[in-house]
Formats: structure tokens, sequence, C-alpha cells
């Protein structure tokens, strides 16, 4: 956060034609509530009012929760005093295996619990100095909290049909680019798997670009968040901290996996060796002067899911597998009404573009990104975030998909959905595709109904 | 937070002798753990090797939780959703109320739950453009959360016997003073009661002081997370918000006098008309991109707390009487021993000035503030905070005792403390008192033993 909260400095105009806005363009000048959280307060106000919201348009899970976890956060009770700043010493341990799992050898001193990866995040970018580096389309908290710092954002276009990890020569050529225009770039922020665009970067992209981080001396900040959410159990996930270890900073939370959104759990593993360490004690500084510890019976609900007991790791399959089934049937939906639009491996979210269609949009009042998330809301019940709030082009049709309040109003319904053979046959998904192949009908225009009308 | 963590700028000059290193003077450059988390940090780990320390360090309360809190905590689980930044409607409510009952009408759409008043009370000086005027001595906090967001800080001295509020007339001077010299004060942070010294400001004095804001333009940031353990009952507080409604901000949690400090849970309220609301939009945006809200089970927690039911009033009153109880006890100890000491009127802290006895402090080793704070933990097993931690001159010989850790090791002995009739005489408590004052004893010689054996 700057001195004074002055307009922000300028962005480094590397900007490429598809991401002209860079990310979060919409963050310039006095500080915003996060988008997201902003669209989420409308939609409950409508709701309340009477309004029936067809509400894609958050990336928030209420799948049931585990009852392990209920249980603990109830037990954690006792954890009325502070501890450390880091977290609990068994809590630090749980987090070091959980990343250990995953590829990553860590030790429990690498690793801090905190209210939330994004407060995490924030703490990162604060103690590590100089400019951001963001794939576009992106996150729309990244640049945002970037510019509260005080930073520039170099905003690299993600290859077609990718997301989350930029384009390796585009990438490079940024940063020469950026330097040349006086700027710092020395962070890079990658996500796997994506929001906005629910693509996993191959195995490849994510080599090629730690590559050109590593030349560039680009620290990695890899938001791993709906790692444990790709839908394809099999498929093999490569995080930059496997290639990277000592210029990696891995941060990811329960927020998503486990649907815990409203408990504000993070978790950040710092990098190997000395660096590491002291990026480590400056973010457990900040810390200190902010957050001071993750609330203690919190710390209690990480150790248990971190430590990812059977029950645990069934039930994050389980959600895994219920948002492949979900993603699915809407981007089917999406490209059937004319939709680019890349099929999600991760996470719930789906990213259409709706380019090809622009001529029937258009008679709906529809010609760009802001306009589209107005129209959708206000001429049709339906809410998504559209794409200039991900950096991405504002007169682009482009816009962001959440699937993940589809799964019921009731604790029952969602968990019966959760474990349907067939969740989209469930009767809230049911309804909800319908309701958004109706109105996909009716934005597009009749010509497109007929092939929609054979996607269930 | 600055764009790279610079060094810190310089404060502004106007330290008076009695204050000479600011606030968190050792707090420059490179941040660096809170001095307080620290020291509980190695007197943790001293205890864990087997040392056995009379913890006087850390403002930490253990007192029992009423089992009221912690059924609400079991019951929050379902608040797994994130809900709205500032808080949930039916928390804003009761924060509201809260405030309503101590003379200052509040409406919920002036308060704000946070992770704790500390990261609340970051977001508030991010949010106000600015320098920040701080008593000397203060919290160890407030001066080095400034100098990472890049102000500079304006120390001036509290009046001889207070605490939390400085003396007016040096206030204007100082903040002539310091525009003069080119700095832009525009915060001015009071604690009633006071951390470290334990005083309770006068109605009268904030009444001036509050008179000298309004004419310098001064935002006031007034820290009231102690007020509720004002030992008597009957005492009048007046806080700056009743004098000056719409340019104070006022900040509580539940970490002192419920013992919650490990649940995190705090309340901002905002000032009265635009430019209140205003400020308010801007910490929600800010929190927005930090935080996102207070964990769910929390604000159950929060909204059942500061609704105030009986069984939480007679809960925080006893623990006030404990607090009254216990640090007079160590007050007259401490006096005995030669110290010059204020009386405490609220929380659980006592601010000695040993300068009388400084011959007999020098035959061990103890010269200035921390050599004191050093000695006392090295060679007497004593942890304490000493003053240069709270911008006090690091020459003298003050320090802070912290009474609330001394009511016991387990639940059942806090328990029977917190209701003895009598709790200086409870096990705990008497053999506290009798180690610190078997250590003073020494510590001052011979000459003041035979005072020392009269205090019980």
């Amino acid at each position: 956060m700057p001195r004074t909260l002055p307009p922000n400095p300028s962005d480094v105009p590397a900007a490429p034609p598809r991401a002209a806005a860079g990310p979060g363009g919409g963050a310039r000048g006095r500080p915003a509530v996060s988008p997201n959280l902003r669209l989420d307060q409308r939609v409950r106000e409508r709701v309340a009012a009477g309004e029936d919201v067809l509400h894609l348009g958050f990336g928030e899970s209420r799948l049931p929760v585990p009852p392990l976890l209920v249980e603990r956060l109830a037990a954690g009770a006792v954890h009325q005093d502070y501890g450390p700043v880091e977290g609990r010493p068994a809590v630090r341990e749980a987090g070091a295996g959980y990343f250990a799992r995953r590829g990553v050898p860590t030790t429990p001193d690498q690793v801090i619990v905190g209210p939330g990866s994004k407060a995490l995040l924030l703490a990162v970018l604060a103690a590590v100095p100089g400019d951001v580096v963001l794939p576009a389309p992106c996150w729309v908290t990244y640049a945002p909290q970037s510019r509260l710092l005080g930073r520039r954002v170099v905003p690299v276009r993600v290859p077609d049909g990718c997301g989350g990890v930029p384009d390796p020569g585009e990438l490079a050529s940024a940063v020469r680019h950026a330097r040349a225009a006086g700027a710092d770039p020395r962070l890079l922020v990658l996500t796997l798997p994506d929001n906005p665009t629910g693509a996993l970067a191959p195995p490849e992209l994510v080599r090629r670009v730690c590559g050109v981080a590593e030349r560039h001396g680009l620290l990695v900040v890899s938001d791993e968040i709906y790692r444990d959410l790709v839908h394809d159990p099999v498929r093999p996930v490569l995080g930059p901290a496997e290639l990277l270890p000592a210029r990696t900073v891995v941060l990811t939370g329960l927020s998503k996996s486990l649907a815990l959104g409203g408990w504000r759990v993070g978790l950040a593993r710092f990098p190997d060796g000395p660096a590491g360490r002291a990026l480590r004690d400056r973010v457990t500084a900040l810390a200190s002067e902010s957050w001071s510890a993750l609330a203690g019976p919190l710390q209690e609900v990480a150790r248990t899911a971190f430590a990812e007991p059977p029950e645990i790791r069934a039930h994050v399959r389980a959600s895994a597998r219920l948002h492949g089934a979900v993603t699915g049937a809407v981007h089917d939906l999406l490209r059937a009404a004319g939709a680019r639009c890349p099929r999600p491996a991760g996470g719930f979210y789906v990213y259409p573009d709706l380019a090809a269609v622009r001529p029937a949009l258009a008679a709906h009042g529809i010609t760009d990104a802001p306009s589209l998330q107005a129209r959708l809301l206000d001429g049709f019940g339906v809410a998504v975030l559209a794409g200039h709030h991900f950096g991405d082009d504002p007169r682009a049709l482009r816009f962001r998909v959440a699937t993940s309040l589809l799964h019921g109003d009731t604790p029952e319904e969602r968990l019966a959905v959760l474990h349907a053979a067939d969740p989209v046959t469930t009767p809230p998904v049911a309804r909800a595709l319908a309701r958004l192949r109706a109105v996909l009908a009716e934005l597009t225009g009749a010509s497109v109904a007929a092939d929609l009308s054979g996607v269930r």
C-alpha cells in the first residue's frame, strides 16, 4: 500500500492487442471493492429483493463441508492464544507434507498459514521489490494488489486455448520491453489450474515459462488454489516449484477444494535456500504487523485438511469430478451457442468468447465486455463476470462463467449433487443448465436454437 | 506497504527528550517480527526447553472463554460462504449496538469486522494519507505499521502519570513543528485505556486533546481494545468519538476483554458523515484485496460477543476486576522496590520506571532499557518488554509488566482465579508475585528488601 493511495502508476504499455486494458484495468485510481465480491454482494441484494438470479458470477463453492473439519473447528476453540505468527508447528508440518506429496520436498519452516491465500499473496508481493508480470487474462486480484503496493503491472498474453501461464516468447519480450521502458519486473504470477479460463497449463509450457523466468531473474508465485480440483485424476500436473524450487512461492488454501471460502485459510510454501528463508522472514514480519496469526480454531482445521486423511481426499476427489461434469456441460452449451471456448481442465470456471455471434448480441445492446455483463444481469437475470475484470480486452465478448453455485440451495441438495452418478441430471444442475440454454438461445437468436436443443 | 520495503523514511525529529527514539525506534530498515510476538516466541522456546520463565512479556490473556462463545464458534461452521467484506448484517448490527451503548450512536453501515483490530488499523492507516502522530510511549505496532506504509511518525510525550493520550500543548507544537519540517501529520492515534502504561486518560485531557486534533485537522484513531477492562466499574470513560464523532475511528476487538487473541476478531467504527463513509469504503476496498472477510465462524462469535448478553457482560466484568487486583498488587510491589509507577486503571499492564534504583541495577549489568530486558530474562528468568519497544527513551529503565499470563497453567486454575474473592491469594498469582518480589529484592539490593517483605 503506497503512502497516500494516489492515482496508481501507469502500467507498462506492453499489453498485446488482446489484453489492451491490462489485468484489472478497472482498478485505476482509488481502490474499489474487488469486482467479484462486489458482484456477489449485488446478486445477494437482488435475490433478497425477490429476484431469481442465475448466479454464475462468483467462484464460491458451497458443497458440503466434511464433518471431520466441522469437528476440528469446534475442537480448535482451545486455541485462544496467539501462537506463532507462521502457524503452530503441527500445522506447518501438515502443510509441508501437503507440498511434499505434490513433488516438492518441503520442511515445516518453509510454510506459513494465513487468513486466506489472498492475504498471503499481498504479503509476498509487499515483501518482494519490483514490478509484477501477469498472464492476461488472470484472477481479478493480482493487478489491484500490485497497484495498491505501487507496482507496475506487465500483462502478457496467454497462448490460445490456454490460461494461467503466459506465452514464453511474449514473456521474454515483455520483460525486455518493460526493462527498457524503465520498469523493474521481478515477479511472475502463474495460476495452475487457471481462474478465469479453467485451463491447466501443460508441463511443456510450464517448463518453457520457468526457463524464461530463470533467465530473466523473476521470482515465480504459483497460485495453486485450484490444483486439487483438476478434473481428470490421472492428468499430470507440473508445478513451477518442481522446476524452480529456489525461486518459486506456492500458494494454496481451503477455499476451493474444500468449499471453505468463508473460513479463510491460506497456505504458502517459500523457496528453498537462503533467499527463500529471507523472503519467509519478511512475510512473517509483515504478517506480524497485520493479521498476527491465522485464527487458532482455523489452524486446527488447516492441520487436518492439509494432512489429507482418506475422508478428505475422497471428498476433494468427488468435488473435482462434479466440477468436471458441470463445467463440461456448460462448455458444451456455450460451444453449441457459437462460443469459442476451451474445455476446462480444473476448477469450476468456463471462459467463453462470443465473437462469432457478435451481430446477434448487438441486437440486445451487447457490444463489449461491460455491456455484456450489465445486460446479462439486467435483461436476463444472469450474473457473470466479464473479461475486462480479468485484464482482458474490454472490447471482446469474453466472460467468466462460474459453475460453483449451481449445486442447489440447501445442504441436502448439494450433498445429493456431490454424490450423484450423473450430476448434470440432478434437479438443481439440470434447472440451471436449462435456464442457461434458454438465455443463450434468446441471446444468439433462432439460428442456433436448434443446435442448442440437442445439448442437454 | 511501500514499493520495495526500503529503509524507512526519517521520522520527524520532534521527539522530546523522554522519547528520543520515537515509538518503535527499533523498527527501522527491514521489517522485523513485532517485538511482543517475537518475545513470546522466545519464551515459548525456553519453556519448551525446560526453563521456568516468569512470563510478564506478552499481553495475552488465557482466562476461560465463555461457553456461549465456544458454542457460537461451532455453530458458525455453517458460514462457509465469503459473505460481505464488511461483515454480515447481523454482525454489523451487533457492532453498532456495542458502540451505541458507549455513548456513540452508530448505524450498522458504520462498522466493519476484520481479522483483528491490528489488521483493521493497518487498513485505516493505509486508507488515510499523511503522517501519523503517536503518544510516546505507545503500543509496539503503531509505529512499525506507519513506517511500513511509508509514513513518518511524530511522537508526542504523554503527560506525567498518564498514558495513551499526548500532552495537548506538546501535541499542538509537535504538529506545527512537523508541518514546518515538511511532514504532513493527518492522523492521531490514542489508546484508552493504554498499552503499555495501563493509564486511562481522564475526560478533561481527552477533551483538550480532541480540541487540538480538531483545530489541526487530525483524524483521530481511538484504540479502545482495553476499554471494557477498566478496573473500576463506575469510573467514567470519555472516548474521542463522543466529542468528535465525524473525525474519529474507533477500534476494538475480543482479544483482551474476552481473552480471545488467538481467535482474531476486530471491530471498527467509522466516523459519521460523508467523509466517514468515504473512509469506510476505502477500508472496505483494501479489505477486499487482503483478507476478503472475517472468517464466517468468527463472525458468529462476534455477533454474540458484541451483542453483550448478560453472561458476556458478567464475564468481562469479572475479568476487569481480576486484572485490577493483580495489576494493583504488582504495582504495590514495584513501588515498594523503589519504582516510579502510576497505578493502572485498566487492562493488564504496569509500566514502572526504576530510575531511582539505577545504581543497584548497574551492579547487575542493567544500564538501559535493552540491557534491562535482556538481563531480566537471561539472569532472572523474567520476561518483560522494555520501554524502547514502545518508543520510550532507550536510556530509561522503564519496562512493561503484563500480568495477563499469571492466572495459572490450566483452564481449571484460571477459572478458579477468575472467580476468586481475592485473586492475589490464589496459588498461581501468589506464586508469581512471590517470585517477582524475590527478583526485585535481588535486583535492588538488601536496602529495599525490608520494605518489600511488607507487601504481600
